[in-house]
């Protein structure tokens, strides 16, 4: 081992990114109604390197991780990929977190219920900021019937609206859930209360469509991707559309 | 270290059970259209051990599983725990695996579908067999609009069954599933196909009452339980319960 | 359907458990370092039932759990449960709470990680509380080289311990996770630090013997568990043992 | 909602890809020692599609698929994604194959262990093929001690080599475990077995540049990455390369 080792050495074969993954991390977010929120993220860094990288400094990116205290946003995430490119003398730094987002819903019956929506930011810091934001919208066609509650009854869990952006300037994320809610319910009431007459096919096509022109239209968004899924037939069948077009 | 260690060595604490899990192994189990059908399971061995015992053996768990080849049946599984409970000088032997099971669903417009069902044995052998089988059964709600194939396009992933059972004698799983599906079928139609007139609720207490009624009467069952869960909030909401009643 | 569904309504087919399961909630925990510490858990919740029970209640579980804002602590775990069984008029309550734990680890350069520990506290409720904690705790060995900072390389995730318990009356999870840490380090070192003399051979066994042993000298726990798992090989070795023996 | 449908209709928002996604599936693949192995897939399939798509013919994936009766090997892959690329009158087509591959791992004291390697062929066709293959080698370094058995007691699950590659011609995945092993298994025994004279650390991205060294210099290997990542502190680090360099 030691003769191939050694003979092999000068080769230069170099690294092109080295990285921490799957870090689990209490984090703080900004929150539309109550300022902050409390998450649990998982957390990917990493840096692309130079040829004369040492690699031993892995704990680096946990000691830039750790100097922010968890707090997640706009600035933050600027000030962590700069560091972390400078400390680790690198070429560009990425960062990804993954959170659960918990919004009040309001329900007839007034119980209330914490929706969870998963998010990821994924930054990419070279000589300028490339910032993404993703999130997924659970869709579940409401039936006719009424709970006991006065609640009506989900028809299941039909599928899943994916939506990635990128910002020309700071939005919610309540209104962009709020905006993909509102086509998302609209589109799957028909099926069931207006049977026999309505033209619509319920279709991961058409409402990928839907969400690509109310995206397409968004002021403060530069670039999207939508993906709906519909998990109906233990499989998901999927429409993908990019934008804005 | 030592000093505590020996003084802490002639204490009789005694372990429990031993044993390997989360073993990834291809099997064939047996198919009513096919005769037998291929699958990859997940293993879990172990057994009830006397004082005795020596902790150097978990490789005579993966030995025994190698001489059986993957096949997995009722006959099969009662040789692999009686081996052992010898092999292993134990009290008791414990087996379970679970695999996917693939069973072709016909469709109206005879694309035909290859559904998969999570099934899961268990087995455990002390001076009698105590062999239990579970398994899933998904539930979709289909709809009155026809996808372009002609089939009934469905509202979503509703919930799911899952029924766990002891047996007299041999059924085939296949038969149990369509048992099942009939009932999930038939019920759920109601809230669309009906909407103003029909007087039933759909609920997880509902469809676990007829799922219990129609398991209570059969000859080869001699202990089941069922779990009716809707996934449609975000959450699951379930029902359970034991029989025969 | 409907004369099947008549015909069989008078038959007594009894509901045994109802309840809601997998809800994602923002929590808070008591924390000994920082006094509470924020978390993401997932709930699971449940009654026994007596035959008369209509099933339309089910945004209850979720209101219970709204009025207590997410505290999860002994005192809020009982009268949850307390509710539960009051407003649901049922015989029995349960609640199951699982979330990450984290702690701040020394490590020599100073860096400091948050490290995370699986918890699940479950709690069942019928005239009097039973309450219990488990707790996942990594194992890895450190191995005798040096990082480039100082720290011992680990060689691996060699496995988990996971403990089971019941309380005599409070202590800090912190205490336990140490005192666990503490064995599973001490054991692990042998191997690599003493090859040719130590007679001791690292084993699921021995580990789960001699943390056997701290909780059954523990005067706060009056009932536990330990599984220990390696799982060095593709798939998992344990061993479990219960105490006090 | 009509009027706001009406009105966006004439918009050209059109999709890009549609497909189906998470089907589990039974397979068979070429095997080394035994012509051919069992295995259950995760497939999925999509075309990218030109403007006047209507998007009815989802069933049509599953139509395909089941024509090849699970059959997956190089041909059979052109030639799904030809019929794909056909049948759904698309500009590109691509299917995704995720399954475990078993090979029988030699041990000293002849147990033979069934070794699970996670496997995903990626095939994209338009004019031409692109077909690359991915695979995973768990790293566990074998430490100094032996077993009961004679075998040298692994220290843990110390991480994973992620290898993806596209081919010139042919290559058995077995061969390509094979060479991966070699290179993990001899520089793992190093921090072990010679703890005071060794200069070479033990790093993910030793380890990741002696596998690039070995692929770099393949005939048969037209592009690779390598991705090395070790699980030993509660989460990951790695690193990445790519080449031919």
């Amino acid at each position: 081992m030691k003769d191939i080792q050694s003979q092999h050495d000068h080769r230069r074969i170099s690294i092109e990114k080295v990285g921490v993954k799957e870090i689990s991390y209490p984090i703080t977010v900004l929150d539309k109604a109550h300022h902050h929120q409390h998450s649990v993220a998982t957390v990917n860094m990493s840096v692309n390197l130079p040829h004369h990288f040492k690699g031993t400094h892995m704990s680096r990116f946990i000691e830039i991780l750790n100097r922010f205290h968890g707090e997640i946003n706009l600035r933050s995430f600027h000030l962590i990929l700069e560091e972390m490119k400078e400390k680790l003398e690198a070429q560009q730094a990425h960062m990804e977190v993954k959170f659960p987002y918990f919004l009040q819903r309001k329900t007839p019956n007034k119980t209330g219920l914490l929706r969870e929506y998963s998010c990821k930011m994924h930054g990419a810091y070279d000589s300028e900021d490339d910032l993404t934001l993703e999130f997924r919208v659970p869709i579940a066609p409401p039936g006719m019937e009424q709970t006991g509650e006065g609640l009506p009854k989900s028809l299941g869990h039909w599928g899943n609206a994916d939506i990635c952006l990128r910002f020309r300037h700071f939005i919610w994320i309540e209104d962009l859930i709020e905006m993909v809610e509102e086509v998302t319910s609209h589109n799957l009431q028909w099926p069931t209360s207006q049977p026999r007459t309505s033209q619509k096919t319920l279709s991961v096509e058409e409402l990928a469509k839907e969400l690509g022109r109310r995206l397409n239209n968004h002021p403060a968004i530069s670039w999207f991707s939508v993906t709906v899924e519909n998990l109906s037939e233990g499989f998901s069948t999927f429409a993908t559309l990019e934008g804005p077009q």
